[in-house]
């Protein structure tokens, strides 16, 4: 995909990704002063909803303008977030806090941070409440695939772009006050021109994702953004790191470990080193890290997981491409209120993993080189589905590697897998949910026989492994990437 | 749903089932001379593919028919199966094996047995090579489907009929030939007419049921016959009893169980006393016959995993009828080249379980209550399911007990799971893999944990159970079924 764009208000750079270049915008506190050029022509911004996104973004916007631009967010009327928002500062007395639809009427740029499921609901009644010459701001592409599904579009008065921050909500809002003393730290966002009306959706883009505290700024298009969004969430970055581990503890108390010990060895592990180096020095470091003998391990973990990924991973993204997923996450919200979303975290393991974690002593968790196999098998299998159907490689790092170990992943080493996973989006909860036991049997079924069975095992997908261009792209984002780590508790 | 119809072929009975009544043909080998009359104007009847319904139907008609119709298989040129054929005896020379668009432009009724993927690849030339006034005949709704999506249509001159065994191919060819010695032995068939031009269909419709062996035949259309079977095979008959015993295997060893008996406590419990008594003498029984003790932990087990039923059977029901299954299954047979399915009896509890079958030594497995409680919830919430939408009783009855127990049970019985999944259709044995991870992560996660935790469950579905006017219809299907059991080796 060939993407480049133009802005006069802050500075482009190109950076080299394997063979590739990407035009990118790389963020920083110091760029603030630029916001108030970038919003030429808001007066206001309207944050519609107050889910973790919409909270977070609506934050980071006010603290990031000042008085430059009102920010005001809109939530329907007797919505249970009133008071929340009201804590935080946004009220009605100070014009700040107003009903969704008299903000949307209102504001000239329009964020719409409601729930994919109500924004498939209501989308009719936006569009038509949207003022000429606004510009309608999403976080995630997913009205676009709704829209094609249903066969509507756009409507073609409006600027409509997209600034997506690869990461949760609340890693929005935690990274951006962590950067109050850190320039830079943040979250990486894409951003997308889906319609240009006014001669300025690249600068508001981009004057957005500044504001939200984006160390660096990369273009998608909305179709190419939710595609690898929703594959994504639904595979390494929630789903398929969910299925691992279950299947991992099951394993290795299967092999004799105490129920803690296989908790530390696949929970903790992945959260823990293996997190740990591929932030810092990226998926390869991981196997250069190991001993011999457990490179061996590794080797033959990755083997036999990389396969199980390709294998869902490609299902996933079919699935979504297609349009299936979307239609699948509005025929959920509509089941929703009957059958709401339960704990996921209330079986034996995830007990365990509450009395791990309180009985921390400060003792690193073990690199278990099998875990570690396992674990970068199917993250690499997912990054070759993406690379395959010809995503930007910023967004494929960020999606498949960058969002996991420094967004995702200590949400779950802190709390467990609840804690990661339901502070995400409902489509992206309820894709995990679909998903995670997916790659739980496969693994079960496939990747792990063979090796007990000490069958040869293909070797294949190792020896591309250590040659691929992806470490070269990491490298390049690794260089981009703010000193300070995520702080979760 | 009303539906009626009129033959003066057979005799068309009603039956009770609950509060409605449903016209039926009571089948058997007394009919079998009837069947010239049935197939009036049909000088041949071309039966496309060689699956397991393929293989199975051919012969039943054969053997039915003797010389009064000719029976021809056609298969696409090279086929694997050719072989197969040649060796139950349809040979190119007795002009009863061709070429399958050679056998489809000649025949007067066309059963198009083909993969459901190949019927959606090929369906437009097979319309073009459909005489007119054929009789295209299904033995699955899933085209309909199909068409559905892609905004196609059957071609309008020929009769669109459909005959759906509500079992396995191996188990409407096996039925039927013990069927030689026990008159009415055979798998209960739904019929549908779609289409008809010539006046014949239904007759030809009733004459293909009763030739195949049927021991009784029921009415449905396409629609309600499609997506009540991709939801039963996806639910309790393959999927759903798959993820139910791995979820309740790794609770009884996690319990303290032995691996044999945990495995006697699930699957041998399941295929054995409880499939046994369903079959018999209904749902209700399995309750009935435990002692008080343990009808308190079928309660227990029962509350809790009807509900998780219920929301996944839901989703099911949801995904089928909106069209995404019928999708995916065309999207996954696009994938099958590059990732065939695997085998999904290869981890530790089915390896344990081919020991326990090993040694088997005539003492019946035990009634484990909380199995019959989890398997009777899911089963009955799959019921309400499909009662809540609409679907003939006799239909629900079929696609939720009967193929449950007769046919499919007993292939996991001899052989375990796979030998039942993967005895299927490939629509059935990517969708039992698709959702069987789902029942057995949700019940792990939503219905075992509050019992372990002593927490209050809600007895509204027991309360409901009792009095479930689901059992007077298996009583009256009951009173139809053949006097033998399936014997499977």
């Amino acid at each position: 995909m060939e993407l480049d764009f133009d802005t006069a208000v802050f500075d482009k750079e190109y950076i080299e990704v394997a063979d590739h270049r990407e035009a990118i915008v790389r963020g920083g506190r110091h760029l603030l002063p630029l916001l108030p050029a970038a919003f030429t022509g808001v007066d206001q911004i309207g944050v519609i909803g107050w889910g973790p996104q919409g909270a977070a973004q609506a934050q980071n916007l006010r603290d990031s303008l000042g008085d430059a631009v009102r920010v005001k967010v809109g939530l329907r009327e007797g919505s249970a977030s009133l008071d929340e928002a009201r804590d935080v500062g946004f009220t009605e007395d100070t014009g700040t806090l107003g009903e969704m639809f008299d903000v949307i009427a209102e504001s000239d740029l329009v964020i719409l941070l409601i729930s994919d499921a109500a924004q498939a609901e209501l989308y009719p009644r936006i569009f038509e409440t949207l003022k000429p010459g606004a510009t309608l701001g999403l976080s995630h592409g997913f009205l676009h695939g709704h829209l094609s599904n249903v066969g509507a579009d756009f409507p073609p008065h409006v600027d409509v772009i997209a600034v997506c921050p690869k990461g949760m909500g609340r890693s929005v809002r935690a990274l951006y006050v962590q950067g109050a003393e850190v320039n830079g730290a943040g979250i990486n966002a894409s951003f997308a021109v889906h319609q240009d009306v006014t001669g300025r959706a690249t600068e508001r883009a981009l004057g957005w994702a500044v504001g939200l505290g984006a160390p660096y700024v990369f273009q998608t298009t909305l179709r190419s953004e939710y595609v690898s969004d929703i594959t994504g969430e639904r595979a390494i970055l929630l789903g398929a790191v969910h299925g691992i581990v279950e299947s991992l503890y099951r394993r290795y108390t299967d092999q004799g470990m105490s129920r803690a010990e296989a908790f530390t060895n696949s929970v903790e592990s992945v959260t823990g080193p293996i997190s740990g180096i591929i932030s810092h020095e990226g998926i390869k470091a991981v196997h250069d890290s190991l001993s011999a003998a457990d490179r061996e391990v590794f080797r033959t973990a990755y083997n036999a997981a990389y396969p199980v990924g390709a294998e869902i991973v490609q299902e996933i993204y079919d699935e979504v491409a297609s349009g299936n997923e979307v239609r699948s996450v509005v025929l959920a919200g509509r089941r929703l209120p009957a059958y709401p979303m339960g704990k996921i975290d209330q079986a034996e393991m995830w007990l365990v993993g509450a009395d791990v974690r309180a009985r921390r002593d400060g003792t690193p968790a073990p690199l278990n080189p099998f875990t570690a196999g396992v674990y970068c098998g199917v993250m690499m299998a997912q990054i070759d589905v993406l690379w395959r159907a010809g995503h930007p490689y910023s967004e494929i790092a960020n999606e498949s590697v960058i969002e996991s170990v420094d967004s995702l992943n200590p949400y779950m080493h802190a709390r467990g897998v609840a804690y990661m996973v339901d502070n995400c989006s409902v489509t992206a909860r309820l894709g995990s949910r679909k998903w995670a036991p997916r790659f739980d049997y496969l693994l079960a079924q496939a990747a792990y026989p063979p090796i007990d069975a000490k069958q040869e095992i293909d070797g294949t997908p190792f020896a591309s492994f250590l040659a691929h261009p992806v470490h070269a792209v990491l490298a390049t984002c690794a260089g981009l990437r703010p000193s300070v780590d995520i702080f979760v508790d």
